[in-house]
């Protein structure tokens, strides 16, 4: 059938299992809402200051913190006290490499949106430092292969 | 600063302008639930009938009708009516090009989860059917380069 994944093994008949455990649905637990995902947008363009997470993501200040206080709980960010002499303390928040390592992810939600969702491409592109070319993710597998969406098979992890 | 992208031309300084017209933002308006996201998972496996959605998603028949019209109506989904002889007609839902496209946002959530929040690296794996190997979302450049976080740039988009 267009457009989807063909079961393997112990996953065909796709009527014969439920999808416990599924990753996705537990990454949704921890990054749920539309906000958690544009504070750490923010965070992947630098942002690191309370007050600039709820500007620059466009959320009411209670939502900010609850979205920060949320993704430290989880291990996404990390808090950092800042004090410049005279002042009074800040918090800082920095992505750890738990949170760091969801850029794809946003990488993906954004070509999308870039290709969908806006007449122009999108307003913004991502571009390979080294060469300048734009950046895009790509399914790909162990082999090098570049995997188009009609190859691809869903299989029980060889691990468990 | 780790774990962030560097800002060049009229991005630099970051302080100078807001992230209007995002499309990460205006991408998580459509897909803005984990309902939605488990929905779409569903239909890359296979699923078609209103049921089958709401119970391989595990979610109430109230939120699975919600989330297919509103997926229907965003052009994620196409409804298709379906009679088999002497029985009722049914709806089948399957996925648009649009909707198919979202495919590499889920795997890459689904790859985060296996690295950070499943001990075993997640209980399904996604393989080439070509030649076997696990398959991986990858930032990649235009030129073919396999891009680091690290030397990744943001810059205003070329056709605007």
């Amino acid at each position: 059938m267009k457009h989807t994944v063909r079961m393997t093994g112990s996953l065909d008949p796709r009527s014969s299992w439920e999808a416990s455990n599924c990753t996705i649905a537990k990454a949704l637990e921890i990054v749920s809402t539309r906000s958690a995902f544009l504070i750490l947008r923010e965070a992947f363009f630098g942002t690191t200051r309370f007050d600039d997470f709820a500007e620059r993501a466009r959320v009411s200040e209670p939502v900010a913190a609850s979205r920060l206080h949320e993704l430290v709980q989880e291990g996404m960010l990390e808090r950092e006290d800042y004090r410049e002499p005279g002042k009074r303390t800040r918090q800082h928040y920095r992505l750890t490499d738990k949170g760091a390592d969801l850029f794809p992810t946003l990488v993906a939600l954004m070509q999308w949106g870039n290709r969908w969702l806006d007449d122009h491409g999108g307003p913004v592109e991502l571009r390979h430092s080294d060469c300048g070319q734009p950046v895009e993710v790509q399914l790909t597998c162990a082999a090098g292969h570049r995997v188009g969406p009609d190859e691809l098979e869903l299989a029980v992890h060889h691990q468990r």
